[in-house]
């Protein structure tokens, strides 16, 4: 078996597993939680640059991504825009986006990655 | 560090993923948005076969799914008459399912997999 | 290519796949579904421990999980008790959690997770 290292860890969740070549990362939201879907995704994607930069990864080597928003209809487009600007060219993930309520009222947007080491 | 390849890519995703011998896949949506349950499910799995096939792969290597619905308590079982249809003996994946909203009105389901290569 | 196994299998889903040193395991749901949000989740643990040890792996490998529940607002605090007594110190997945409906009215926690072997 090739071992487990997981960082940033209690007992709810690891922030970052490493595993075999693979980086998991568990779902992101905005640390500041009263910015609007542009604030917030760019707040996840920041988050998201440095847990895998912790680990000698990058965002060059995303693999999947699903990502979960409040309201799809309202800011599906205002998301993607971040989004699109922060993918590396010949880098984005297979993707998949879809509405869901979040764990506290103001979360707009929450990001799961799996990224390559 | 296995390389990654990128099949279908742009700056929002990559329809097709591969990296050690594992193929992820963007969420499929139907082709044809017009459809009820029944069409739009044949029309993901089509497109899921298509994706597979062109990299070497296969429905006998899925490895896991995760299937969005629109509305679950009308489509579930019509969704699973296609999908059980579909999927090969012996051949079936780690599966769930929820509903949720998805980025258009108009689609009913949509499918994310990861299989084996 | 790695083979693929697969357990507790039909046509719509295998409960369990095992390839390359990963194990996925199908979404999980309560045994008996007419418990609260505290049995509902310990019911899907403890189908989790078992389909785990099943293969030969543990809630101490766990690499990833997504928790879906039918009522985060009401019912998120409670799962997460449950779920913080159950994970091994130093066990804890990369974790994501949204509310969802779900495949039947009377659940209301449903959890997918991959594993190491």
């Amino acid at each position: 078996m090739s071992d487990i290292q997981r960082h940033e860890s209690n007992r709810r969740m690891s922030r970052i597993v490493v595993h075999n070549g693979i980086v998991y990362l568990a779902g992101v939201t905005a640390a500041v939680r009263d910015g609007d879907i542009s604030a917030q995704t760019k707040s996840v994607l920041d988050t998201i640059d440095a847990r895998l930069k912790s680990v000698g990864s990058s965002k060059q080597k995303l693999l999947s991504a699903q990502i979960w928003l409040k309201d799809i209809e309202r800011d599906f487009a205002a998301m993607n825009a971040v989004w699109e600007e922060w993918t590396a060219a010949d880098g984005a993930p297979a993707r998949a986006t879809c509405e869901a309520k979040l764990a506290a009222p103001e979360l707009l947007v929450e990001i799961i990655i799996t990224a390559a080491l």
